[in-house]
């Protein structure tokens, strides 16, 4: 009996529309990544465990899918551990390996076990699938692609100002309209010390980004309820209703935390990368958000966060400056700066606002109909001709009724059908249709071409 | 303590400079795709195992990557089958999900998944990663790229006419010289017939393709070893020396098979595909061989082998054409025909003839130097010019020793250097130096952005 198909939930198939559209995202920003002098490398799918578990905490590791090791999986294997339903353990007997769960840990293995080779600062981009066995819902998905673009090896922060020009010319192209938060993992610490209370940083952060929403006299109390003793509270007031421009609240920063060394070099940090941005010219907005905290736990330095102005959705591009990537393996000292692109958000976004070109549909720019052996041949030496004037051109391989094949055209959404009759065989022509408008012209082959390169 | 990484065997890193070259091959065979109408699909690396057991033999089961699956996966397990040691029947109650071995299976599901959204004839390419659990060797990886395209929906055999002339267009465009070897199913079913014993075609076939080394006579003893009567191998003689321009091959088998309605069936879609493919005109040797019996299990017609003629390696290319892809997913009567591209012969070919263009690897065409802030935040400005452009460029983000500086440009074949010193800060200039020749010249922006474009 026939097998109904399906696919793996969380997993999607792309369909020619759908790759048109991703393909014109990737492109630009591989385009960009280009630009700027970044080089591309890939990884294997899957990693040594050994090199994906503890990485990504507790919760990381029961989401990555592994792999049942080949041959018999069973030899060798401790059977208490199956009397006792220790899953957990068992799993890294039955596999050694797993699905690569993001770019960052195969990247940092690859800088280590490549040290030799590479030129430093090493300045990288990766744009691969990666896959979590988290629980699949709207938006999330257990296959999906990141783009990475990593500087490792340089403490300058002319990185960091590249990374935003670099953000700022992808979502140019793209058209869509986005702001970039900042914040600096040393502004954090300094009001941490202000405080004294390093461990309530998430605490405030969370509390400061609900500001606009719950007002001042609610957060306060949102703080206190977390422990935060009044007299802190009075103390991050000033920090909690930051505002005005961003040289505004970097001068109130400074003077908030002028006792703390490390809060002044994040403010010093932040408004080098800021001015050096501006100078430059930025499309987008730039934004100091003291409340950004994303990956408070591995970035060191600044922290970047973009969001579309024009939809509701999470953050489409984020990343920050991190000090030890691949101490872990045995390589310390090597700090970089990275940015990553949400591919599957920015693809939303774009549907959303329906930003796409109309010309990215990959397919043929014309079709040539079919009537028959003596009519395709000479169809096809035309084609030739297109293909080397690199115009996309295919014919209908069957000869079939001509509304079937004028159907085709229609529906994949080929602009124009060429058509090689009696008459145009005679004369050697070939009668150009545009399927747009409906008009018919016959046209010598040189013309032809003239005419689907002008258009 | 830290762990010196590494990656599973059959798997491959690949660097900035593999990855150029990669793409180089890639980038070749999709633009060839789309000048002909091809549009891209992509399926999920993870296939349910239930799609992909059963459709590869008894041994192509055993090298699916299995995945274990997420969660306690010993809950309903059989006890019992962990006590035979039976891992077989086991794994696929531990695993229900598999790493895609091929692009034809999942093809084959999305085609019968998507029939109603898709256009027949439907001219699919894929370019993504396959898994296989195979013994790794030189040439052989555990993970590697298929690069296929197919046409399905479609008998005619302009279809097959096109395809060759892909294959042909891809190589030239990569300027590998190779042989296009053809056969069809239908000749081989013509010779079994002749001989009234089709279960032996392919100790035939592996016999014909031996006579060049070994000599009729040994041919023959070897055929009569394996069962063929001595009166079968004297009718069959006269294929098995078959010689001379194709056309006088298919004149031969045309009398030798003219008592099979199927063998002369064969013939006559060999000539159309042969005369089609040379009417248009191919820079590769067609050539038609009887010994070729690739894909016998599956393909029904057509039967497609590229050899390259410079390097001794196996196919770089092959395909044909089948009638029942879709049937065992409950869509029967789709037929199609298709090529495959082995990417990772082809990048073995490029790289033993050297046959790759210089100016493929993917670095910034100028590196600026960097002599601290002034003279980094006036590089920056003149490198965004350049970006816009349209010129990758870079600056050495740190204010390093100049020959630390130089080196990078160096190492990375980074072809021109500016600089941005005291004298072209005050006239508004930058130093261009040839990294190749040592030349250097003042340059204002404008003619910069002029010498750089010329070269």
């Amino acid at each position: 009996m026939a097998q109904k198909p399906s696919i793996p939930k969380g997993t999607r198939d792309f369909t020619p529309a759908e790759m048109a559209r991703r393909n014109y995202i990737f492109d630009t920003i591989r385009e960009v990544f280009h630009l700027y002098g970044f080089q591309q490398i890939e990884t294997p799918a899957m990693e040594n465990l050994s090199t994906l578990m503890g990485k990504y905490g507790e919760e990381g590791d029961k989401l990555l899918f592994k792999i049942l090791n080949s041959g018999d999986f069973l030899r060798g294997i401790d059977h208490k551990l199956i009397e006792d339903g220790e899953y957990i353990k068992l799993a890294s007997q039955l596999c050694e390996k797993g699905l690569r769960y993001d770019l960052t840990v195969p990247f940092a293995r690859f800088v280590v076990m490549h040290r030799n080779d590479l030129q430093f600062p090493f300045k990288r981009f990766q744009i691969q699938p990666v896959w979590r066995a988290d629980r699949p819902q709207k938006g999330r998905y257990r296959e999906f692609y990141q783009c990475d673009a990593d500087v490792v090896g340089s403490d300058s922060l002319l990185n960091e100002v590249e990374l935003l020009q670099m953000i700022d010319e992808v979502f140019r192209r793209l058209g869509i309209r986005i702001t970039i938060k900042l914040n600096n993992r040393k502004v954090l610490a300094g009001i941490a010390e202000l405080i004294g209370a390093p461990d309530k940083i998430i605490d405030i952060t969370v509390a400061i980004d609900k500001i606009d929403k719950i007002g001042l006299d609610n957060v306060k109390a949102e703080l206190a309820e977390r422990g935060i003793p009044a007299g802190s509270i009075e103390k991050i007031t000033p920090i909690i209703t930051l505002s005005g421009s961003n040289e505004e609240r970097l001068a109130s920063l400074e003077t908030l935390l002028k006792e703390s060394e490390t809060g002044l070099k994040g403010v010093e940090e932040l408004r080098e990368v800021m001015n050096g941005s501006v100078a430059l010219g930025l499309v987008a907005d730039l934004e100091l958000d003291v409340s950004l905290a994303r990956g408070l736990n591995y970035y060191t330095g600044t922290i970047i966060e973009v969001k579309a102005r024009d939809v509701e959705i999470g953050s489409i591009t984020g990343g920050g400056r991190y000090d030890n990537l691949t101490g872990v393996f045995g390589l310390p000292g090597v700090s970089g700066v990275g940015i990553s692109f949400g591919a599957d958000r920015i693809y939303d976004v774009l549907n959303t606002l329906n930003l796409y070109p109309s010309d990215i549909l990959g397919v043929a720019k014309i079709m040539f109909t079919n009537f028959g052996p003596t009519e395709a041949t000479r169809s096809l030496s035309v084609i030739k001709e297109l293909r080397k004037a690199g115009i996309p051109a295919e014919i209908f391989p069957d000869n079939a009724k001509m509304k079937k094949q004028m159907g085709r055209a229609d529906a994949l959404g080929i602009p124009y059908v060429g058509i090689i009759g009696e008459t145009e065989l005679a004369n050697g022509t070939v009668t150009l249709k545009d399927m747009a408008t409906g008009e018919q012209k016959q046209l010598t082959v040189g013309q032809l071409i003239e005419e689907l390169n002008r258009n």
